[in-house]
């Protein structure tokens, strides 16, 4: 089947960067280095796709490679549907991905309509064309991990063993998070192909031959202090409650198996993956019954751990709700990652920047890597960040990077890169993104906006603000997506990507979209009550209208 | 309590007419004159509002004085949130109203947060400030049975009779709609008050004695030709059956009793006003079981008539479904009104433009009437229609008109009006905007994307690409709703007003914002597969990639 690879260097086929840039980042999210399974447009996420079909891809390539500066694309669940005249500090794509009338936003509809070719998963970075493979997510998975450290553990996963599951996508990135932190990492996981990939890219250090094994391993590594990453084939709703009765102690217990979607993604206990292959297409219905079943097994092995004094937390899969669905009335006992880990960043408009190096040479990322500590020279989490992802991340497609920055830092860094371009210091332009998990950009009840201090999780309003002000704000391209991560009905979200192509019109773009993106973080949270927030509005500029009675 | 009442004239209390048009339109709709209950905020349509509360609506009038010319205010469901610097050719304000993340978007969820002060129901033109009172209503009534006419009857219904009932909120437009079309009409109901302010308001002519009576007028006015509309009192669950035993021959039959409610709206037969009000008390299960039971015998009667030759439809009200459950097995052979007659129309770009004159001086919309009629001199469907709205309809609040254009005639007409303003025509900045319910913004499955030809009823993506791409386009306001018209969970929707202040800026926003609206309605049919959509996206020069293949 056929290979996509993103174009390198300086030659334009498009009418300029800011179209060339979606066009690099679309065939770059569907690069064998980046995709899960190319042959189908799946980028990542259980059926996260980049283009509905092979058709639309071919459309979205023409349509890109004719787009003029002052015209806009317009992309429906990842077909392009039309191309309208607006202006040149416009964006050159809006995108809107997944989404579904509330009353019929479950996965029956969704996949009826599918079915039809109406619509495709877009997942939050396979549909908006800036997804990067796994760095991504290992920062996020380093960051959490770190808080936790600092929270439980003084600071380190030293002589810490933290048990968990799935190394697809972006749970793959888990082993390799660990170490970083100087823990010992047990990761369970279904499918050996899966477990292999890990190995290879040196982000899981080796594999068990079987559970006992495992164990043995485990408990060295935690007695000398070793920093290891240990994968098990095997069922996490099998092992886990295994574990449990033989009496296993982790310090961090958490999960990333695809339970969001629960016919495509999650595992049934008791079944091969031949066999559940069948079983989902012989009968769905029943496949997602037992998958369910499982996951209630999986958290009540969860909670087990919990009483028993680990650290226990939800990655974000939506495994607690099924699991709460088939009965497990404590499922929601341990918290989310987010509240406790992710939060107080959101506060400040922290979140995961992220950029891409168009003339695909490392040089000019390594260049950024140096820029970026340049600017914070006091951030000690960003220079330990920077230093071994450098040593640690094989770039996937184009080179990369992610690190967080907060509202002020995201707009000084952007300038400071577009500098880099105008001065030729950069090979090619720079195209600067976020994943749609971040301060402002989402609604999502049992994941970002889980437990919101004054209750308003599930208000949809604030990713739909955000995606417009961003399309105000002079991003190249946005998106609004439904469903990504969490899966059908539990998730609004929006993204921005802004191409740094060192023209004065790019210092434009990014001084005001770097700002108004993460300002509508800061906003978000300081209209939900919380004191930092308001505090950064305050100190940093922000206006909100009635923060202090001013208005 | 306090008045609103929208600034006339030309002395600005904004720093510019983009931010003054917004709000005067946001007082405007709290207008006594146009708002069902200003006091406390609502608009219209059960609870539909303008601002979330006092303190939010005063915030949004000093935020809105003090918005510069590069800046972009956020709304979330009626509250200022934020300001951010954009730039002029940006909207000035971005609202977000009503939205819930689909698992949690039911009529519970939204009371509990609106209780808690996080949000408020927007309707669809409350909450972004562009309501003008029942002229809209009146409106999409007449285009419904012009269109009708069209497909029927050579374009008028001059000789026609059109028999329907109800003469409430809305059904209380069907008799002036009818005799604007210059047909006649015979409309039962229930309810002597109803009839009684409707007789007074002149929406119906008079009100016969008894049937028989009714009936001789109605021959009588069919064979003159004389457009008039005549009520009787009467059930429709008895009158109907009647008059198919009497050999009656209606031309059009439909319904607008409140069907849609079997407890509170519809009256069974049998019962008088009084008697029906008591058995809902005493026994409301007995209430429904009648009222449902008659809904059936209405039902029949429509397709008897159906049978021996008359047009019928139904209006929305769910009374087939009804019938249905009643065992009518051949209760949908007769169509809904959206995809009959309004579908049609959406597949030209056609939907309810409607504009508001800022200097609230009625000359100047009777100055615009003559412009539009000049522009379209063979449109005589609009003609009929400017002349007895002249006529027939009272300004509510700012004076205002409202009319049904397409693709090209709405960008056309709105640099007209800009012209106007520019010359001195007219003596202030007008208001141009729409209903939600419009051929590219909404996402309905039971009423505006009812039974689409693809099976895409449910797709929310439309009416996000709608607002993102209207944002980019030179909108001065854009919203995005959730719910409006038939409540949590059914519908997204998304809205947009442009102000022609006369500059040539106003010229680019009017020529692009006007064409990318009504053009995401016909890319959105064209995609679904409507052959006039792609017709005319062919013709008029919509660029929809994947239509013939051309990608
Ligand atoms: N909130 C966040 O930011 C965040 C971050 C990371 C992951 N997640 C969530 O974590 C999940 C995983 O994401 P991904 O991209 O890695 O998905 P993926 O589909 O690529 O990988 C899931 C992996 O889990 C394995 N698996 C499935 N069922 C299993 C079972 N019963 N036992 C053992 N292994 C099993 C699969 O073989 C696969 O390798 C998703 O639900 C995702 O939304 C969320
Ligand atoms: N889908 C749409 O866009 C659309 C547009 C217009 C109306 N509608 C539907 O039409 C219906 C009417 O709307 P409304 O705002 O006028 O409602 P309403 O409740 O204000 O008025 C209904 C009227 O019907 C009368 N009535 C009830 N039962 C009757 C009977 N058996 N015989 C004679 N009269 C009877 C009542 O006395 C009342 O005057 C609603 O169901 C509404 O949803 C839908």
């Amino acid at each position: 089947s056929r290979q996509i690879r993103a174009l390198r260097g300086t030659q334009l086929v498009c009418r300029g960067w800011q179209q060339e840039a979606a066009l690099r980042m679309l065939m770059n999210n569907l690069d064998p280095e980046v995709a899960e399974n190319p042959a189908e447009l799946v980028v990542y996420g259980g059926r996260g796709k980049a283009a509905r079909n092979w058709d639309a891809f071919e459309a979205l390539v023409n349509t890109l490679m004719d787009l003029g500066d002052d015209e806009t694309l317009l992309v429906q669940s990842g077909k392009p549907v039309g191309v309208f005249e607006t202006h040149p500090r416009a964006p050159r794509v809006l995108i809107a991905n997944s989404l579904l009338v509330p009353h019929w936003a479950t996965w029956e509809e969704f996949w009826k309509l599918e079915q039809k070719g109406l619509t495709m998963y877009g997942q939050m970075t396979a549909g908006s064309w800036i997804y990067i493979g796994s760095q991504g997510i290992l920062q996020g998975t380093y960051e959490t991990l770190a808080e936790c450290a600092a929270q439980f553990f003084g600071g380190t996963l030293k002589n810490r063993v933290v048990l968990t599951a799935g190394l697809g996508g972006m749970g793959g990135a888990q082993p390799l998070a660990v170490t970083m932190n100087d823990g010992v990492a047990l990761v369970i996981e279904a499918d050996p192909d899966r477990m292999r990939r890990r190995l290879e890219t040196r982000y899981l250090d080796r594999q068990a031959v079987d559970l006992t094994h495992a164990l043995q391993e485990v408990e060295h590594a935690r007695k000398v202090g070793e920093a290891v990453s240990i994968g098990l084939l095997g069922n996490a709703a099998e092992v886990l409650p295994e574990l449990v009765r033989r009496g296993f102690r982790p310090d961090i217990v958490t999960d990333q198996t695809s339970a969001h979607d629960p016919l495509n993604g999650y595992i049934p206990a008791g079944l091969s993956l031949e066999e559940a292959a069948k079983l989902r297409q012989s009968d769905p219905n029943e496949y997602v019954r037992r998958a369910k079943q499982s996951m209630a097994r999986h958290v009540e092995a969860m909670l087990a751990f919990m009483d028993q004094g680990s650290v226990v937390f939800d990655y974000g899969n939506n495994l607690r709700e099924r699991a709460r669905e088939e009965g497990v009335a404590r499922a929601f006992d341990f918290p989310g990652f987010v509240p406790q880990y992710i939060r107080p960043q959101f506060e400040e408009g922290r979140g995961p920047f992220r950029w891409v190096a168009l003339s695909g040479d490392p040089e000019d990322i390594l260049k950024t890597d140096q820029k970026v500590l340049e600017l914070f020279p006091n951030d000690e989490r960003l220079r330990r960040w920077i230093t071994m992802a450098e040593q640690r991340v094989q770039f996937q497609g184009l080179p990369s990077r992610i690190c967080w920055l907060g509202y002020g830092e995201r707009a000084k860094f952007g300038l400071a890169i577009n500098q880099m371009v105008r001065d030729g210091v950069l090979k090619a332009p720079v195209v600067i993104g976020r994943d749609h998990l971040d301060s402002g950009s989402v609604a999502s009840p049992n994941r970002e906006t889980e437990a919101m201090k004054d209750g308003s999780d599930a208000i949809g309003d604030w990713p739909i603000l955000n995606a417009l002000l961003n399309t105000a704000a002079g991003a190249t391209w946005v998106s609004v997506h439904h469903g990504g991560g969490v899966g059908m009905g539990y998730s609004l979200h929006a993204g921005m990507v802004v191409v740094a192509d060192g023209t004065e019109d790019a210092d434009w773009r990014l001084q005001h979209v770097l700002t108004t993106d993460p300002g509508t973080g800061v906003m978000r949270h300081a209209d939900a009550g919380y004191e930092k927030a308001q505090r950064v509005a305050r100190e940093r500029g922000v206006k909100i209208p009635m923060l202090d009675g001013e208005a």
